[in-house]
């Protein structure tokens, strides 16, 4: 086999072989075909796409380019969201899950740029370890149903690697890469169910619903052709899912649902994704699954997980009870309505970079994170909101000038001015 | 700037601004911007073009990235074809128009696969230098109105580097990127008036009359832009252009074309490409320039200025009168045909390999070249030929087995066995 015949013939809109995919990420991986010809290729990739088959072929052989997991667990099952701001489904849906008795085992990466990361959030519980090795993993699995770890370098190194180049070379918006990037992971994981969110909108990486209908359907079908009981469900994104934005914030949002505190959007999305994830393992219908997973949290079940979770991962688990004891802003800035207006929507990524500004979030890598700060919402789409009302909050401890991100926190919202009529 | 915008830009098929394209090309020559994001680029042009005005700004941008020359001579003509097997059309244009009073300064290069280069070629005269100082080019311009010498490091290093980097990353394909990298080359040369041969067919780079087309009404287009007077004709490669491939094989036939020994295919595309050049130097129509291009071989003219310029150039001028002085094969083999037949074409490239195995070509960039290496062909296209009539003849002085050049040579044949009916 041969690198420029490969790259040619994706130029060319002809097919790959499984063997000639294998081949050239193997070769990337160990460093035999050079960064400038997987550019190349990826480019190609880009603007002529790939079949379901190499897409398949593609996932597979970047999962084998390092290890797969094989817990010592008959079922688990898995989440992944393709992210978005203020987004904390995988605290809730693990907890009400394993209440009911399906093991949810998640590996999960650092936020970096406007979507934050679970881990990130969970390292807001003081002494919260996610650093695990599997040992422990499994033991808090088997003990609790639920358990998060960071991700270990020896999965995917191949995504690793295509993943960093991509993003330097202007390839990163291609619906087959991404789909191999995110799938090679969650098949390294190798749990038994998987259930995918694909969002769209103004905060996720998806723009436009059919996009991420695309998205969702493909890989549905590289899980199905993994041998994975597979869903991928698509859900919009554009206001921030619940209220509150940045780590701390986040698990305190979570468990105010878990305690059953919450309803609407965020509530009523842990609910369908928990009831994709039991339907998958054979617990009912999709409305019997809903019930379940209702059930869970009004019975408080789901929390006592979360809460043994918490415990055996080294963390305060008094926070489920009093949420005042995670990490609190030193900080708040109000940001109030000038004008009696109706509130349109939000540009969800300019919130992520507002909470990432306020010290929520990294630009770099190696970026220390203020865990308390954040975003509230106080308000929804389709609120009229009077002038002087407050719109959202702005928490911080590190951040003492928030000239910047009111700025951006206000640009973030799209409205329209109401005139009152006057009875005069 | 940013790179990623750029190649975001490209990949989108929005046009990129002259600035951009100079920041692109002059940061790529200095190291600046790697490979591997330069390689994404070039293949995002391949699948999506370039504009005419980008491809303008392209061609500049390579020809600024190193020395431009300025001759001190008024009127200077080039013609630069797009390589073929056999063309020898070089040795034959130059000293026509140059004995019509305008003067041809050509840099070339050498061969690599299966064309060949004129330096090489010229080369095969014994004691013939093509490595001169520009001062020495200049004089022999002067004296004689026709010189060649062998490219120097300092013109277009921007396209050495974006060759070798499209070469290695299947990004050669592409119309507006062949014709920056000739163009840049020959805007370097800055010659007032430019001729462009542009050849198609199974001999040629481009494959198909209509993409020769494309190339050509581009080159002219670019050339035009630069302020040069620029004509590119299109002409086939069915054939090899003449009997005689390889490196003194091509010199004898251009001294015996220039004997006035020669007429056909080879003679008519001289005259047609040196009337180009003579009109565009306003030496009357091109009727006019094609009866002055005659005369200049017919009254030995055009012969008397390669003897000169042989002479200047170090060469042993007697080969204009003798060709038996030019380097001899010691070994030859006929190739026959088996039975009746038509010839109806030729796989030039097929016959530019042969040539190459016979020693008159380089796979590797330092392989030494056997100047009496090639082939001669003993019939065209159209011929009818008997059984055991000689098809081609192959020459070399290190090719000590024949039966690999000899099977490619056979299958560079095209041909239909004729059925003599039969009279019984």
């Amino acid at each position: 086999m041969n690198i420029i015949d490969i790259i040619n013939k994706t130029k060319k809109s002809q097919e790959l072989s499984e063997e000639e995919i294998q081949w050239l990420v193997s070769g990337y991986t160990k460093g035999d075909i050079p960064d400038y010809q997987m550019s190349a290729w990826l480019m190609a990739v880009c603007l002529n796409g790939l079949s379901d088959e190499e897409t398949f072929a593609l996932t597979a052989a970047m999962r084998d380019s390092g290890d797969v997991l094989h817990l010592n667990i008959p079922l688990t099952a898995d989440k992944h969201s393709t992210g978005g701001v203020g987004d904390k489904t995988s605290l809730i849906i693990g907890p009400i899950v394993a209440a009911c008795g399906v093991c949810v085992a998640k590996m999960s990466g650092r936020g970096l740029g406007h979507t934050g990361g679970t881990i990130d959030t969970l390292e807001s519980i003081k002494g919260f370890r996610t650093d695990l090795h599997l040992e422990e993993f499994e033991y808090i699995l088997k003990k609790t149903g639920f358990s998060i770890i960071s991700q270990t370098g020896e999965l995917c190194p191949a995504d690793k690697k295509i993943y960093a180049l991509r993003n330097a070379t202007g390839t990163v918006d291609s619906i087959p890469l991404i789909c191999a990037s995110i799938m090679s992971k969650k098949l390294a994981m190798n749990a038994n169910i998987l259930v995918l969110d694909v969002k769209y909108g103004s905060g996720a990486f998806m723009k436009t619903k059919k996009e991420a209908e695309k998205l969702a359907s493909l890989m549905e079908k590289v899980g199905t052709a993994a041998g994975k009981k597979c869903k991928a469900v698509v859900t919009d994104m554009d206001s921030p899912l619940g209220k509150n934005i940045g780590n701390a914030l986040e698990v305190k949002e979570a468990v105010e649902l878990l305690q059953g505190k919450i309803s609407g959007k965020l509530y009523d999305i842990c609910i369908e994704l928990a009831a994709e994830m039991l339907q998958l393992a054979g617990k009912g219908s999709f409305e019997e699954c809903c019930q379940l997973a209702k059930d869970a949290i009004s019975s408080g079940k789901a929390l006592e997980v979360l809460r043994s979770t918490i415990q055996l991962h080294g963390g305060n688990d008094k926070i489920c009870d009093d949420t005042s004891l995670l990490p609190q802003p030193l900080l708040k800035y109000e940001i109030r309505a000038t004008k009696e207006m109706e509130i349109l929507g939000f540009d969800c990524e300019e919130l992520g970079m507002t909470s990432l500004l306020l010290g929520a979030g990294r630009i770099n890598k190696d970026d220390k994170l203020d865990m308390s700060a954040g975003i509230v919402m106080n308000c929804d789409i389709g609120d009229h909101i009077n002038s002087d009302d407050i719109i959202m909050t702005l928490y911080s401890s590190v951040c003492s000038d928030f000239s910047v991100p009111a700025l951006r926190a206000l640009n973030a919202v799209k409205f329209k001015i109401t005139e009152r009529p006057s009875y005069t």
